[in-house]
């Protein structure tokens, strides 16, 4: 919190992680200030001192959070099945793919290996997602409503352009985050319009 | 379902994600019915054709599905900010260490550097979580009460074990590994006592 009594969001412009908190703060209309952190500068600032004494959240458990504390709209349905499936697909992105493609473990992996590895990694989240959307789907990831699955698909997205994965091949991820794409809070948040986006990636 | 209405569990006995849904079936008094599916058999039987077209939910999916159709004893404080902490903590296992030391990323970073690769993964993630119990924990993770994260907590610290990470340098994790692994719900659903646990593991 600020001394106004705003939340504090530490974001890094193009973490996908951080790009879902500021889609869910947006929808929800929720004020906030952005400190960044960069995970290349000074060896990853988020190693320093000061941001691990923070205890930094896991990202879903903040979107709980605030689903929970700030409830309109909401990011959950209210039938138990689709929220499991909204939980299925939250989880399949922030836990299956995105931490096998994060920095650090790239940095593991070796500049050599580490396009294959991404794209490994992506393709075969996104085949399983794919195939879970036939039965999920509706305008957007479940049914109709923009939920937290929603606030998963769109950056993993962007991560596999960055990596140049062959979107053709998912046609219903495709759709849905174009879908999405529309929407004002998923501009708003987007990576190339942060405090910390350097000016050659703005837009 | 099974034709006499019980739910089905598609496990693996060493699996820590199948463990974890086994504690929480345990913890509620659910009967259930094992289907074994073999993850090392047949080139890894999660792949076969049967198992994909029942697309397999990720399976902190599953437990917040329990929670809300089964809602006693609960796995989730009431508390909003300690039901965040029940979460972080849960996602920074299922998230942010499991996924990057399961069979398939072991395979894929090979025979010779699996064994590493997989202490580091687990290591620092428990040193995040050795700090944030600090501010969390009780008797379990979170307070008294045996919640998510500790259904998340005791198939990693096996994990850990199985590959021979020093647990003297995590008092907190380990003292409440301990108070959980007293715990019926823990034995019963234990990797040593499954169907399909082979006889030369069973205890």
């Amino acid at each position: 919190m600020t001394e106004s009594g705003k939340p504090i969001l530490y974001s890094y412009f193009r973490s996908s992680c951080s790009w879902r908190v500021r889609i869910a703060l947006a929808l929800k209309s929720i004020d906030y200030e952005t400190i960044p952190v960069n995970l290349l500068k000074d060896g990853g600032q988020q190693f320093s001192k000061e941001f691990q004494a923070l205890n930094p959240m896991k990202q879903l458990a903040i979107i709980e959070y605030l689903e929970e504390t700030r409830p309109t709209p909401r990011l959950l349905p209210r039938d138990p099945k689709k929220r499991a499936s909204v939980r299925m697909i939250s989880d399949l992105i922030a836990g299956g793919i995105q931490p096998l493609q994060n920095l650090s473990i790239l940095k593991e992996v070796g500049q050599e290996k580490q396009l294959a590895w991404a794209q490994k990694a992506i393709s075969s989240g996104f085949n399983a997602l794919e195939q879970i959307l036939q039965s999920t789907a509706g305008k957007y990831c479940v049914g109709d409503e923009v939920s937290m699955a929603d606030l998963c698909l769109v950056p993993q997205v962007a991560n596999a352009e960055r990596f140049k994965v062959d979107l053709t091949l998912y046609p219903t991820i495709s759709r849905i985050n174009k879908s999405l794409l529309a929407l004002e809070a998923f501009q708003v948040s987007h990576p190339c319009r942060q405090p910390d986006t350097p000016p050659e990636l703005r837009a």
